[in-house]
């Protein structure tokens, strides 16, 4: 017998002896298309849903304190032998993502010991965008970390990583509005190389899904046919949306539709393993050609 | 522009700028009457939905951490005059409730001056069993805190107040097998006062509905629905939850359908007010004649 808590007549939360896997959940509209499905068909039930923002549930993931969750690419990366990753879903972008950009007052070919305010939120963007103006500019700005705000970071530097909803803004203006030129940086990364960018995979810990492969698979399973619902309901989640994210219908479909790549097969991880190629060593804190685990699903893909 | 946290592109968690209403929620069996339908027709996403242990839900709703919440009748009670509650929705039991059980190896009436292990995490089944033994049974048993474990509490006491799943187990029992006797608190308190018994209201914080009544309404009208389309689906629900409860599904319908009350109408009401009056006074910290605040739907009730 466990311990009950609670009010009564509390029948105990049976997540930690009964095995519901323990699964990460970003609130709201990155991790809408995996979490739509599971909530409209009740699958939720099925899970011991963890909600918290990204960066700790990639920490939780790491500490065994979760067995499945979304991880940002940058954490993943450092971690990925302890970690398995499932095939077919990701966070991603395979041309302009909207949300993730350098914006700048002068050419980017000018920005060489120049400031450039940096989010300490993003890691996995900060990088993609320090090995962009690097390698395919040329050019070595002085970064400095910043409070994710707009108007202070243009306010220090001619130049920012931005991400999230004020990069969506800028992206939707698209002109010099503010004074600065919007660089979409999965659009530079996708000229660059010709490969989508993947931001965030989903991923089970390795021990986890030695021990339940059956549930990985059944959770993973889940997560494709959320999407699935997802994309069938579109309309519906979109206008639900907007009613909270201070985005009209049409800028989140686009969103969904346009900018964000929810898919992550041979293109992706080819994606993926290039910039681990470019990024990694000992400094990144994992080797260039790491191996990539990916979940057997029993399909051919 | 707020704080952007999270891997890329996080569109931020839009909750805490653009007002969706903070609501508490329980995991697993008791609550999913009410968050089964919020999930199925997606109305999860109008809420900004906080999972904890009912005692920290009720603490944070105190504390004004939420907007909307269950808050056990205890709880509840002490802070009647910060809090409106929600009409015509609540956990409670109109007879055996099943789970909030007094476990005895000796008659009631013998129980003066014999310890008795009470549960520090369950007030309100607490006040309700030494309610009835004071006043209805006419003994005043020595209590003692004790951990939520049956055979602990069994091993140091002739009788326990136990809750939850081994409550669930012995009622499921009935007969004396573990060498006591089972008395369904609810049960006596019904067969005592002719009324049902209130465990859990869910209230909103009084200077929330002021100030957004509408949502409020909206919050509530969609539990409703909740518990509708839960009843519809409720082969499916428990199938569901049969998989992780430790429970197969006839016996969770059966709590469910019969041993779970979830309505708050009037006999309820009585039932609640009559609790109150009876246990209400200095040491309580709430008058037995205190106002109940009910949010006004727009509907006769």
């Amino acid at each position: 017998m466990t311990a009950v808590t609670g009010y009564e007549p509390a029948l105990r939360a049976p997540s930690a002896e009964l095995g519901r896997p323990r699964v990460g959940h970003i609130d709201f509209l990155n991790c809408l298309p995996l979490f739509w499905g599971l909530a409209r068909t009740g699958s939720l039930l099925d899970l011991d849903l963890h909600r918290d923002s990204p960066e700790r549930l990639s920490d939780a993931l790491v500490a065994g304190e979760l067995d499945i969750s979304p991880i940002s690419v940058m954490e993943y990366l450092r971690h990925a032998d302890d970690l398995v990753v499932l095939p077919d879903i990701a966070v991603g972008a395979d041309g302009p993502v909207m949300s993730c950009l350098l914006l700048s007052k002068v050419p980017l070919e000018e920005l060489d010991g120049v400031p450039l305010a940096r989010t300490t939120s993003s890691r996995t963007t900060v990088r993609l965008a320090e090995l962009l103006l690097t390698e395919s500019i040329g050019v070595k700005p002085e970064y400095f970390d910043c409070p994710p705000d707009l108007p202070t970071m243009m306010a220090g530097a001619p130049a920012a990583v931005v991400i999230g909803d004020a990069a969506l803004r800028a992206s939707l203006q698209q002109a010099d509005t503010f004074g600065f030129q919007v660089y979409d940086l999965a659009e530079m990364w996708r000229e660059w190389t010709g490969l989508p960018f993947v931001f965030a995979v989903f991923a089970a810990r390795r021990e986890f899904v030695a021990e339940h492969p059956e549930l990985v698979r059944e959770v993973h399973s889940g997560f494709l046919k959320s999407r699935e619902l997802f994309l069938d309901e579109i309309d519906v989640v979109c206008r639900k949306a907007a009613r909270w994210a201070k985005f009209d219908v049409e800028t989140l479909k686009r969103y969904y539709l346009s900018a964000l790549d929810f898919d992550l097969g041979e293109r992706q991880l080819a994606g993926l393993r290039e910039f681990a190629r470019r990024v990694g060593g000992a400094d990144a804190g994992f080797a260039p050609d790491l191996r990539i685990h990916l979940l057997e699903t029993g399909r051919t893909s």
